[in-house]
């Protein structure tokens, strides 16, 4: 490890607001050989050409020139992961009854708690996506008792191709894709609807958006996804952390509306943000955030993390994680 | 295997309205040699002693002679450590915020997600009471990333003495122990204190309620909790599933209102129902439930698997799960 080993590398940070204290600084630290230089640009907005022209590694917030890929990067894992779980709970444990009647100070009657929720132990859950953010929905949901199922595009028949190769935020996640019942792929609709015929109690989409992915899920998937679950049990619950467009949005309000599935987590919408009079906000059980699943104050120090991974692997000559392939849809 | 082997048992199952269709045939299709006997009653009635006294086992749900001996079953970790994790997720991922948000149409902007949110990796929780429900929660926490203490009445210095000997609902649970990354204990409110100062965000309180445990969490060890958390985590959060009377109550309620504790979610209080006009009600980010947390449709399933587990075993000569050591406090 020295100077030879490495070219010079020009890292340009591009952030809404000035860097926490003391990051830079850190990296500097740690890697003495690379210039850093930060740029502050308002929220969105493209990195221009004449600032971007030097940098060999962006390290960036909004302003990258492709934002779609950002959900490839590997810290996203566990603050959506814990979206997920959060609002599967609130679904399954009539949180928001017990928020109403706290409000209006009641002390409620167990009878309707006793009938009315259920817990997640022994319930199924397809990951339509399995990337890193669904390995660690697989991970929190494999301790609750659930049972997961994943799906991707390309098959993962061997032990080496069901592994993570990306970046995995340290205790997180499943790295070596053991936590599956089963594995699933096709790049078809029809792979799709004998995914979704399973009987999934739960169904995450955690899929990019493409061509082939949009209105991917519509009437039809849901019904088959209804369907396939026992009578016995609530209606299948349907999480998105994908793009609002994955979903036929009318077809989702009517199965939430006609009650073909018990009920839905959306962090995305078509349009974003979504219009006020929209009826998607007064779904049946049907929790909207505004895109924000990924966020916290733990963000942009992993992003470094990520950086500091890769600067080591670079003076080692090893390949990088999380490299953005380009031409590739997922 | 036979009739010898198992002299014959009289169950008695007490339930305040008639059992779910075909739970009563099923057990007696498995076990045709044992008498069930059901009577209804009303919730929280003491069993009748003429009732009672020709029962050999007794199945109940509120009609307990001894109600506070119910946690000992094995059967509420997965409910209650989904009630746990639901609301620890529901303070710190905001969606409380969400929620308001949605009932009002409205699309809110990321400024206040990004800082105002944080995830549990590498979070420390500290689990008061570590049985059957705090092992659930250690496995559930542990998946997310956190880093699990667990602490006990008596010292547990040996794999075997770490080990679940209780029934467990199947992959649920740590039934060797093994979660925690350190195992404290003592009777005493010194122990107590020494664990409080480990530096914990999470501080979960699952112990039944002995004169040794009321107020066993008061103003002291409220700051104690907190001052031991560096000055840039969030501050600690409390959980209690165990008793109202373990918390001083009046002490919880100020920590919180002056920030030495960052939130609670109790589904107990003192006293239970809590009064409109009690204060606790208002008491800032914390969430109160009326004692529901182990509740849900899979309550008498469950219950049930753990009298046909018993008969299995008692007809194979073995030590029971769940028996009731009278005079044992915990």
């Amino acid at each position: 490890m020295g100077d030879a080993a490495m070219p010079r590398e020009h890292i340009l940070i591009a952030y809404f607001e000035p860097l926490p204290p003391g990051l830079e600084e850190a990296i500097k630290a740690k890697f003495p050989n690379v210039d850093i230089t930060t740029v502050i640009l308002p929220r969105g907005v493209d990195v221009p050409s004449d600032v971007i022209q030097h940098a060999t590694i962006l390290v960036t917030f909004t302003n990258l020139p492709r934002p779609e890929d950002a959900h490839n990067s590997g810290i996203h894992g566990p603050p959506i992961a814990e979206w997920t779980l959060m609002n599967w709970l609130i679904s399954s444990r009539k949180f928001i009854t017990t928020y109403e009647n706290q409000k209006k100070h009641h002390w409620d009657s167990i009878t309707s708690y006793m009938n009315g929720m259920h817990d997640q132990v022994g319930k199924a859950v397809g990951i339509l996506g399995y990337g890193s953010i669904g390995r660690q929905i697989g991970r929190a949901a494999s301790a609750l008792g659930m049972r997961v199922y994943a799906f991707t595009a390309s098959p993962r028949l061997t032990p080496d191709s069901k592994r993570d190769r990306g970046y995995i935020v340290p205790g997180t996640g499943d790295a070596d894709g053991a936590i599956p019942v089963s594995w699933h792929h096709g790049m078809d609709r029809e792979s799709v609807r004998a995914f979704l015929s399973l009987g999934l109690d739960h169904l995450v989409v955690s899929l990019p958006l493409t061509p082939q992915t949009t209105h991917l899920l519509g009437e039809e998937e849901f019904r088959i996804l209804s369907d396939a679950v026992s009578p016995q049990r609530p209606r299948p619950f349907v999480t998105n952390i994908s793009r609002g467009k994955v979903f036929d949005q009318d077809a989702l309000i009517a199965a939430l509306t006609t009650g073909v599935l018990g009920g839905a987590a959306l962090d995305v919408a078509d349009p974003e943000p979504l219009p006020a009079d929209h009826p998607l906000w007064e779904a049946p059980n049907c929790h909207i955030s505004p895109h924000v699943s990924s966020l916290g104050k733990e963000y942009f120090p992993r992003s470094l993390d990520v950086l500091k991974e890769n600067l080591g692997r670079m003076e080692r000559g090893e390949e990088l994680v999380n490299e953005y392939k380009r031409g590739k849809a997922y």
